[in-house]
């Protein structure tokens, strides 16, 4: 069968690669369907995050049919459609056991860790499969496990109806933020310099478009909130200067949740934190509960996912699709799909 | 009657005040029993916080005896003891609406927006005044007033018993918050570079005692935690250096509450919060929900306020009272009595 | 001035009473500009409901224009359009002072245990005036009083955006209810036994209707939810046989809320709850951060009130819209209207 | 090997059993070294519960030494103390994908649903091994699984330290609960009918004890915390009437903690629910983070156990260790020990 490798540093070849099978009777084997490619895929192709191994299969987004599924297997069977959790941990250590799966010290991310899921099959832990109804487009299948991830982020804070939310930075994980906040009835608020995603934004729900390149940010929170500033304030893009800015926005009593990531330091001061008593949250990667929300989400039509696909290509033409992918400009997401 | 009035940066005088009334059918008349003296003050007479006038009335924390009470007052009637709740809010703005008393930004604090309470009677809003069990002596009962900013601290945050919590400095509120951890059943680890301190905090409950003049804090948590780290981090020193030592010893998951407050600024690395996923918690003032339960931990014999004592003055001596304060080895709390 | 008086059980007169006036500084005077009727009303004028007093103005759902305000009030100025808060509560009992005013033993309901806001003008603590947003109609502004009950309804739970949600009733509260869980991102499941009220209720947003008259309730609801049960069951006829349904509803750690009252007493297995290790909450009235949100979510847009109005009258038709009122299957609301 | 099997109801023989050995790379094998009894083994032996199937190995609480690990375990090794986990769960199911492992429709128990762990070696998925401190005696580790109930019931409600709590009912999970309350700073009333137990209960930190043989319960509640009832109630006998009674003793807004579970029906008023606001939940069973908890807590030496040891028997007189702990008044639980 084929896989996606990264075979060094910005180089990624369609290759042959040994069969897939299963290999004890808690694993089931996938025949994938679709892929798409994340933002974290190119910092690992091109980027300075390191992989454990060399050559790697890449990709950490896949939905598929199973194909075969061991004997202690009962919850997905042959013809069942599936999204894969990327994500590995043990399920032993103390942090697993307080139910913190996604910062297991022992866990992993498939395609950085471990062979991803760019590939024809892939079996693994059945665990590891969660079924998609069937009235869910194959292409937008794969983005499922993305959504997940800011369904974790929003789990991490409570958002009521009325609370106003900011949203800094509109890029996929921006504007997936800004639907899931619009869906827990929030007054949302989002920044961008791009006049397109300020518009997109607003076709997804945004209450409010501020356009960074024409006015200043905290002022105009300000304006919109009667001087109060916000409720809850998320940073996508882990700009240091925009972190702080965020910060600016808050109201008393406000929450600043911290989702993108960089290898910056960032400062702010402490008077400031404790006179508003403002909290500070970090939000990475996603649970199964998130995965079965975020499914459903999709599945009953409260999430739409299509407008992300701003590109799909056969997975022959892998190497097409990461090069699409790197314009964050015009490309939200990049879906291959198999020959299934 | 006398009062204890800042006539300009750095000088107390007792003067002659003008008599206390009660102006409203609201408020209540209190004759003052015992006042106690908070770094807040210090840092009001010699330090940088400026007050709204000048001269004022110093003082924020102080229990009394009700005198006389206005026709619509029920819940405290001459004779009972009382606590002083030295902040005012004005329950409408929407901070107050959601329950933040402590945020409101019309607010203030007796002894500096406005005069406080190193008097020998005081008049307010009766809703200021807490019934107080007559068990608990008189020279303990105005240190209730800083006990409630403590439990507001953890009332911010979830210790669930054998949590592991770690305090950062051991002055008179890094004690208290760990008494308070402690009887939460967690497993409480003090540091500070003073022996007396960790020795006190020790007979105050403390599991584990770190003196930073011999070891390195962050190794030595990490070796009483199997290397996991702390679950909770409470800085009480406003120190950035040790701020960012705190970080350093959280869990996965873990949180940072920060009690104390200085005028720098701290930074921290974004990657680093985000791989753990950790909080950042302020915590500032208290809420009326805070005093009662400060009230019933006191009430209950919970919480030992006694050993805070460091020396019992007249009032007549506020000067000195102020003055042996500002030893922060040997001095804990200065009690101030009155004639009653 | 005119006050609609309830001279005795079922007897509701429009009288002459005396002119409303400020008594304190803290106090402000309103102008009524309409008055909604609440089901509350109907059983105090001809149901079980005692009165404290007779005769007593009856009402509780009012929204007016400042006419003067009192020298303590800064929150509200003369002009300025409010919702009235027909609770009080002392803030000094320990039910108060941990934040549960909707609970104070010593509080009561205006129109009921006081005299209510039927009337020309009242005047009242000021800070039971809540500013509303000029954008909303003036017929609309009294509902939002109920409104809040119901946002304090959800307030008790966690609704997260894929959770199922069964309403059971379909009169105006669970309408609301409808609606605000909807805003939440839920899937929302309405029944009753009256088509007219299921096809609003789909209009409102409802995903799934089942008509009780035509099928059997529990075997329904386990069919749409892929025979796991709902998360949340909230119950607002207060009739045990429905709340026995809702009970049985439930998913496997499940939240029962209840928001209608009968005098009835109701019965549950102690093994069915502890099997699925259910939970039973009950809501009463609301706080005033209840008021902030409902007002906020009207003026947002984001809930519609508009439908609710199945009639509007002059207040001097008071007696015929209790009538009209009584009709619980065509009329939703009657709003009266004052010469404004 | 020895096993005690119950071979028809009210009748458990010790026999010969086949040789237990390691099925899959993920399961380890233990050798037992204690054994506990509980009340829910006598409802299976003696009482009404039914078995999947007859006969069955009986016994749920057993702790051991880990003798081997299949090629996947990390987390436990040759020679580690373990407690076991007698629970299953699929991990699959959308309540375990929720977290609620303890309500897994597929899930059981050991001793009930499939062989129990009251034999001599016993092998399982290594997940459901804990390690325990050397430092923990071995006759109280059994135990340890007992508590993990009681600190997940603890985890359903939020204690805060001042809170009142009611212990309804003091056998062995009712003293625990009691222990768990006060380590959590709370009030602690316990009541009992039997002298031993409140004195016992003292011992073990309540703060009143109320003697119903001989007082009200109602009014002594009522007289203990000025009239206001108490935060929580924590319901352990699953009768009705004492059910009942509970509801009555809580303050406005109070909790119901059903810890116990009887085949009988309850009632209560949804008038008298609505008026205080009162929340009840139950609580089944635990989990893993619970498992972890329980054992901290007793290694950190905040829970003792070795009270509840009321004798020791050898592994052999099984038969005799069920007869005694048929006493539920003189014995609080039976330890067994295997010649280890």
């Amino acid at each position: 069968m084929k896989a996606a490798l990264l075979v060094r540093k910005g180089h990624v070849d369609l290759q042959e690669f040994p069969e897939e099978k299963i290999k004890t009777p808690d694993e089931a084997l996938v025949q994938l369907d679709a892929l798409s490619i994340c933002r974290t895929d190119l910092e690992i192709i091109h980027g300075p995050t390191p992989t454990k191994k060399m050559p790697i299969v890449i990709g950490h987004e896949g939905s598929g049919t199973i194909l075969e599924v061991g004997e202690n297997v009962d919850h997905v069977k042959p013809g069942d459609h599936v999204l894969i959790d990327p994500n590995s941990y043990d399920l032993t250590c103390p942090t697993c056991r307080k139910g913190l799966t996604n910062l297991c010290p022992n866990g992993g991310l498939l395609g950085r860790d471990g062979d991803g899921v760019f590939r024809e099959k892939f079996a693994t832990h059945a665990r590891n499969f969660f079924r998609i109804p069937d009235s869910i487009p194959v292409p937008i299948r794969p983005m499922i496990q993305q959504l997940s991830t800011t369904v974790h982020a929003l789990n991490q804070i409570r958002i009521e109806p009325g609370h106003s939310v900011l949203v800094l930075g509109l890029g996929v994980t921006g504007l997936l933020l800004v639907q899931l906040a619009k869906l827990k009835g929030a007054y949302v608020v989002g920044t961008s310099t791009l006049p397109g995603k300020l518009e997109l934004g607003r076709k997804l729900g945004m209450d409010a478009a501020i356009d960074r390149a024409k006015v200043e940010l905290v002022p105009s929170v300000m304006a919109l909130t009667e001087r109060r500033g916000v409720d809850i304030a998320i940073e996508t893009s882990g700009l240091p200067q925009l972190q702080r800015m965020a910060v600016e926005t808050l109201a008393p009593g406000g929450t600043l949740l911290q989702f993108g990531v960089s290898g910056e330091e960032t400062s702010y001061s402490l008077t400031d934190a404790y006179l508003r008593e403002l909290i500070f949250k970090a939000s990475r990667s996603s649970q199964p509960r998130d995965f079965v929300e975020a499914i459903e989400l999709v599945g009953q039509g409260k999430i739409d996912l299509e407008y992300l696909v701003s590109g799909v290509v056969p997975f022959d033409h892998v190497a097409a699709a990461i090069e699409l992918s790197r314009d964050r400009v015009k490309i939200l997401k990049i879906v291959m799909l198999l020959n299934t």
